[in-house]
């Protein structure tokens, strides 16, 4: 993955997902997610849904706001870098 | 996790998951979430985000389905089975 120019553009824009999903993906409190490895198709249709306002429980507040700050490009980028962190993808 | 009583329970609990998110946890179709070491308190939100209808894109249709035939138990039966699978816990 260090020949490949999107994980490295998906993880630079990842930074702010870490602060709460984990420097790895594993997130370190038992209410938020672990992103590492998850389906990519998954991971962009939740921001999108956190985005349009179809995510709306109390903790689906946080997401919002940082959805809203994402461009449809940002949320291919992200999921793309979580969908390979941690596979086999990631080694090559 | 043989001798774990709870991971038994659940694990019969989740056959009917296993459908769409994979007999290992890994989903075989890409809008689906891999559930497989995934965190409790995340999976148990999520299923009641479903039931109480604060999940409501096109995907969350069947899983609103889903959630509504399940009782609390049963959300937490099935959470921790899944947060359990694959991680060093399920080896003990």
């Amino acid at each position: 993955a260090d020949y490949d120019p999107s994980f490295k553009i998906g993880k630079e824009k990842a930074k702010v997902c870490m602060t709460c999903h984990g420097e790895d993906g594993i997130s370190t409190i038992d209410p938020y997610p672990n992103l590492r490895g998850q389906k990519m198709g998954y991971l962009i249709s939740s921001l999108k849904d956190y985005q349009s306002r179809q995510r709306t429980s109390g903790l689906a507040i946080l997401m919002q706001q940082q959805a809203d700050t994402l461009s449809e490009q940002d949320m291919k980028d992200i999921s793309y870098y979580y969908s390979v962190l941690g596979t086999k993808k990631e080694e090559e």
